[in-house]
């Protein structure tokens, strides 16, 4: 099988570029002397996860408990489920434990933590816990010099033990120049050290100090006091990160295999079958300097076609056209044509699917991995 | 088990609403003497397009194969795959056809009509095509009064068979008023009589008069001419079709069950376990003068809480503010209260899903129904 033969749409994986920003990340960790523990959201897929971990030391973050469940079946024991914690999720967090697997929650407020410790009382169990710190207000957690972040690490009593802090720059999504990306590592940092601190001094052991974005960790120069990091999007990249400043289009390791199937030629317009099913309502790049629509769009080897976008998406239909809004040539897409889109966000894009085509940087066909999806 | 107990998110399907939808559909459809083919793709489910079918003439319209495939499976004959035809797709629909499934193709091209003759020719097969019009230039599909109408049909030869014309009005989308919604009720039966009128006037048999839309259905008020009407949101409603005005939250049979993990209190946000992965990406109100964010918020019963709406969302975390600004008093909703989302598309939300979990208008789950994803 080839790309000119495998059925469309489908989610192609090029493990030559995936491999190589997994060397990239691995290098900037070690350069930076701080553990990795990669997030698996991104591909939720055992192959690649296996190609994230470091064997020395697999650690993991997941964001839901279907992926700790499916992770800790491949083998994987030290997990952080990074999502504050909703109180009736804890017996699945317990028959994990029970298992074998060391896998901590998160949370961020007093009547979590009381839930959580009178959870492990009446159950007789012991949870690790982190508390998660806000480094820069765009959601989750407490910040760093908020009198609650004591209080709340005063109500982990019992099972519930107090092993650690937890932030994520999600604001760093918002910035795209190199000044202002070290700008949020270094929020980032001192944020997430300064809670360990105050905790520490009011007599915690804090053994885990974790932070971490895709931007962020790439852009670090400093990460004294942080013992992990985390970041997952880094693995396939996509137009969005492209657009944060910390890519460019040849790291984009997934594309969306189109085939065309119609034209409007007074418009300009070639019609795909690779709509919003495929690649996800996901517009994220409207919000930068450079909105790239539902995504660009490559040739079958995924050579960039200069100036076009996919500018709609209906469920199954894909529209190409020009960005400038002058009129494209029908005749240079024929009916039957394969295209590749580069995706806004590959967490969002691969959602939509339920494998990856992996080739090697060729038309060839050498792999299909399963991914998961669902809670 | 109940809405209180359930893994959170979860997508919830009130049986009660849904069928109160098919049957206003029905209801219309008989008014207007024309046969129904609903679009299975919206719910992608074995138990809902059951309930959908016509048990007299049960007909149905798909847009993937792997749906024309799984309805097939469950006893489905007589379907459209509604989508131009991908030359290399042809084999999997002449398997479909040997098997006994009389399931017909679209097309809009010459290049299309040629490349479904050669292959029924090579493979003496026979394959039902209707030629896609387009009766508003939202996206596919020839000008009811294109010449280049009759070309395409006169390019399909052998066992390529003209049957049929189809349009969907995809342009009633972007109107929200009952006359501008008749106004495109007519638009679109206008254009595919007049295609139909044309063909036939050229010598060809017509036997498809084929248009649809929910909106369209819905206000169509004379479809002299046409043979069948096609649909598929109506079945769940959504918030986006309540903003082009044919269905109120009270029709929404679709929701999102989550579960609140957190407070931001200086804020007024309350965080939810139901982010973007669980709604979707879908933004579709943002165009409409009613944004509804990522979707409005119902208490655990399914009552609208009012002002409320879901700001933001990350991949699994919700943002639940009030649309005002003015901060919301987190102690409302307390670490565990379980709240429901009406979506703004409930085509892309349903797409994150495998099952819908069933109810009956209240709080009881009284089934569970499998859903499909994937081509």
């Amino acid at each position: 099988m080839s790309l000119l033969t495998v059925d469309t749409p489908s989610l192609i994986l090029d493990e030559t570029v995936m491999q190589r920003n997994i060397m990239r990340m691995n290098d900037q960790m070690r350069k930076l002397g701080v553990a990795f523990r990669p997030h698996l959201k991104t591909a939720k897929c055992r192959d690649v996860a296996r190609r994230q971990l470091l064997p020395e030391r697999p650690m993991g973050t997941v964001s839901t408990l279907k992926e700790a469940e499916y992770f800790f079946d491949d083998g994987l024991t030290d997990m952080i489920y990074a999502v504050g914690i909703a109180p009736h999720k804890l017996p699945r967090i317990q028959a994990l434990r029970d298992k074998g697997c060391d896998i901590k929650i998160l949370l961020d407020n007093v009547a979590s933590a009381q839930l959580v410790s009178r959870y492990c009382l009446e159950n007789r169990c012991s949870i690790p816990v982190l508390v998660e710190i806000d480094c820069d207000g765009h959601r989750s957690g407490i910040r760093p010099n908020d009198p609650a972040l004591l209080d709340v690490a005063s109500h982990l009593t019992d099972g519930a033990q107090l092993i650690g802090v937890l932030t994520h720059a999600g604001g760093s999504y918002d910035v795209h120049t190199p000044e202002l990306l070290l700008d949020r590592a270094r929020q980032e940092r001192d944020g997430i050290v300064t809670a360990a601190r105050r905790l520490r001094r009011a007599g915690h052991e804090i053994d885990i100090v974790s932070l971490g974005s895709t931007p962020t960790a790439l852009s670090a120069e400093d990460l004294t006091g942080v013992t992990e990091v985390r970041a997952g999007v880094y693995v396939f990249f996509d137009l969005f990160q492209r657009g944060v400043g910390v890519c460019t289009s040849d790291d984009i390791a997934v594309s969306l295999l189109v085939t065309v199937i119609g034209h409007q030629p007074e418009k300009g317009w070639v019609i795909t079958d690779g709509g919003w099913m495929a690649l996800s309502r996901d517009r994220g790049t409207a919000s930068q300097p450079d909105d790239c629509g539902y995504g660009l769009v490559c040739d079958v080897d995924g050579n960039l076609l200069e100036g076009l976008w996919v500018s709609g998406a209906n469920q199954e239909h894909g529209i190409i056209s020009n960005r400038s809004g002058a009129p494209l040539d029908p005749e240079r897409y024929p009916i039957g044509t394969r295209l590749r889109i580069l995706p806004n966000h590959a967490c969002s894009t691969a959602a939509q699917h339920d494998r990856y085509v992996v080739i090697d940087g060729n038309r060839e066909i050498r792999a299909v991995w399963p991914r998961i999806h669902g809670w």
